[in-house]
């Protein structure tokens, strides 16, 4: 062998041996899709100090709680929440059993494709679309229901499913967290029961670890056989002050980290970090028009301006979509 | 080596050998309180139905959901439900703070001693008596109260810690279920805040596993600082219809297993045995005056008779506490 084989050969095998290393290191990046910036530093900081036992900072795992917004969090809410299309199409299905709505607002104005003129409503218009959508079955019907929803309906700007408008760092985040003997938790505004057939398939967050809004639920007994039926009564509704109430009541234990994208999660992200100790709280922020919408201080969906005031006081990670996030959607080239 | 002396080698070592396969076979054995009867035939012949992989009746992990009730199911009931102890023990020491108590039923009553004259108010005293105590202070306040009873506080009968009125056989089916993936909830009448400051460490149930009754909280800024407020006003009522309501509301999983000892319980035992595939419905009947009491369908509290004809008919287990249980507390010789 001459001098210079030798020489390649060396070169080939440091090359080599370079690009092992950096498809290990790859590999090991338990967050890829994040940007190595200051969000993706202070998450990881956070993770190795709260688990690196005989150090002041150490958590049990059983106290490692987590929690998510799940609306402009986990996944995309524009151009309206998707459980709001969710009861839209509802009432397009509902319809023929339901001669009275052409002349009954808001659903007269929705049967004719004015969404706008619906919501005009307000509140009670809001309240009268969920209740006709979301009561008067059981619950198991109800979950059938959504699953079908689920598998079949496409977003109406990117038409695809809406379990593939879920934000990929995010799921990096969950699993990454989880994998650090995290127990994580869906604190949303939205419907208990319409996430929960779907969330553990796409997040991997069990029926139990989710908290959400609900209307009352009634046992009755069928022809002998039990059942619980959705009633048109408001029971819960888990945004603003209702997330820490509803994190003591569901899980009873205060989080140590907590993500929200809104003022809907200002007080959980409040309550998280009163606690003692190492705290996480993490705001994502939709800058990114390009790949995602972005929208903060004046939207009426997702408005996010108390609380991002709050984060730049205290020091909260707000997390930029357009400049940490490499990746959006799972189904973006990696 | 004689013919004689090889024999008796042999027989010692087939005798050590029995004595260590008997120490084996003790150390084995999960339930080693119950007695070898019916109960515990068709709790462990059902945990291993629904364990093993590639059978009809296997159940994923996640699928394996069980609830218990607490008070008579998990920990005694007499003479009257501890929390109840609990809230009377609070108005002795919260009355030099109020001293219209004095002439103030339900009050008046208790401070001379007289419970029966007290609850002579029914629902009503029973409510103003809760609220008296649980209501008014943060959660943490109260958290920090029920920590420091539960310390303290001796049964009236036997004077004992109350966390030492638990029963010795139920605490290792909680642990040999779990070895076996299964998840244990509580799901009992009892307050839930008043249930989870001691239930992990007695019963290996995390806060968030925890289902029960509870009163409303409010989410405040006190100096800047989060807290939660308990209201004196009922949230919700985890008993009877509601069983099935909580654990709906709760977990959003049908149990496949369910663990009661009173008609308090029988929606939660329908509502659990009505899933599709295996299912276990258990109660446990409290048939021992000698080691604990013996009370069933004429009793005030804990009353089994709707559910225990109902367990007859539809074949569930009835465990005998004087006949299935070699040892009720955990104090009692092994």
């Amino acid at each position: 062998m001459t001098m210079k084989r030798r020489t390649a050969s060396f070169s080939m095998t440091v090359l080599l041996g370079l690009a092992l290393l950096s498809a290990v290191a790859h590999a090991q990046d338990p967050l890829p899709s994040w940007s190595d910036g200051k969000a993706k530093q202070a998450i990881v900081a956070f993770v190795t100090k709260v688990t690196q036992e005989g150090t002041p900072d150490f958590v049990p795992p059983a106290e490692r709680i987590a929690t998510f917004d799940n609306d402009g969090t986990l996944w995309a809410e524009q151009p309206m929440y998707f459980q709001l299309l969710f009861a839209l199409d509802r009432v397009k299905g509902l319809a023929p059993q339901h001669p009275e709505w052409q002349d009954k607002e808001p659903f007269a104005s929705l049967l004719k494709g004015d969404v706008k003129g619906a919501l005009a409503g307000g509140e009670r218009a809001m309240l009268d679309i969920v209740m006709a959508t979301h009561a008067g079955m059981t619950t198991e019907e109800f979950e059938k229901i959504v699953q079908e929803w689920v598998a079949t309906a496409k977003h109406p700007v990117t038409k695809r499913p809406y379990t593939e408008m879920v934000y990929q760092p995010m799921l990096e985040l969950l699993a990454y967290l989880r994998a650090n003997g995290f127990k994580t938790f869906i604190v949303s505004g939205g419907g208990i029961e319409f996430m929960r057939p779907w969330v553990e398939k796409v997040y991997g967050v069990p029926p139990e670890q989710v908290i959400g809004s609900s209307i009352k639920t009634q046992f009755e007994l069928r022809d002998g056989k039990p059942v619980l039926m959705r009633l048109p009564a408001v029971n819960f509704i888990d945004d603003k002050t209702g997330k820490p109430v509803g994190i003591n009541e569901y899980i009873g234990r205060r989080p140590i980290a907590a993500f929200g994208n809104s003022d809907g999660d200002l007080e959980m992200l409040q309550w998280t970090t009163a606690g003692r100790g190492a705290r996480l709280a993490l705001i994502v922020h939709h800058t990114d028009a390009e790949r995602e919408w972005a929208y903060d201080r004046t939207s009426s969906i997702g408005r996010l301006d108390k609380a991002l005031d709050e984060a730049q006081a205290r020091g909260w990670i707000v997390v930029s979509m357009k400049d940490d996030w490499k990746r959006i959607f799972p189904s973006e080239a990696k």
